[in-house]
């Protein structure tokens, strides 16, 4: 017997301290649009996967809803999260990015072709925007 | 002017304890198959995107590698993540979890007609199995 099969990740989510504050961040920086807000999260369609925006603390409870139950979960740190951009898309990136004021944390060129751009959120989470060739699975 | 389009999330990280516990979740009991480890990390291929199990405070300071820096990152607390399944496999996860050991904490049923089944991991990670119709722009 083995497992089941996974189709792809559907959540990543990340821990804030002010919504408002982040919101700015992945709507005017980033460019993402929500496609659900509350008062403890903002849901952004990526592609075909969804990053969510939770204020800390604010899904410590299970939420119990009509079609069943959340269970409670909380972050903290500073969380990693890679983004896939097109490779022709990186210098208007680096540029956009520091249009705004956004540092260019690091570069990495990986052996497979790919590079990785760092930047930081305004809570210190550690984005990546990576243009295709990290990963063998890739392509 | 607006950001240049984002195509997708490729990564997305957890932060865990004990790497070898955690390996023996994720490989024996999700079914997970490894392409890169090292004494800090674990990635796992699940579709197009890479589940990063990152060794708690292993990856807090940057790398320096031949091609670039990774700056540092880590993260705390019992993060949520969701991973894609399809309706018809949801019975034999279910199974297959119980076989294992591993609770199901909640199950949730979305009015899109998608399933969310909740467990969490050696960690406390809560990790959700998701079967399509939870968000508006899925399918």
């Amino acid at each position: 017997m083995s497992a089941p099969p996974i189709a792809g990740v559907l959540e990543t989510a990340i821990y804030v301290a002010d919504l408002a504050r982040s919101r700015a961040f992945y709507e005017d920086v980033l460019g993402l649009s929500p496609m659900f807000t509350d008062a403890r999260l903002v849901a952004y369609p990526i592609g075909r996967s969804v990053l969510l925006v939770f204020l800390r603390g604010g899904a410590t409870e299970a939420v119990v809803m009509p079609g069943g139950v959340i269970p409670g979960h909380d972050g903290a740190g500073r969380i990693h999260y890679a983004l896939s951009i097109a490779a022709a898309d990186l210098p208007g990136w680096a540029t956009w990015l520091a249009a705004h004021g956004v540092a260019e944390e690091g570069r990495t060129q990986w052996p497979r072709g790919g590079t990785s751009l760092y930047f930081r959120d305004p809570d210190g989470h550690l984005g990546e925007l990576a243009t295709p060739g990290i990963w063998p699975h890739e392509g």
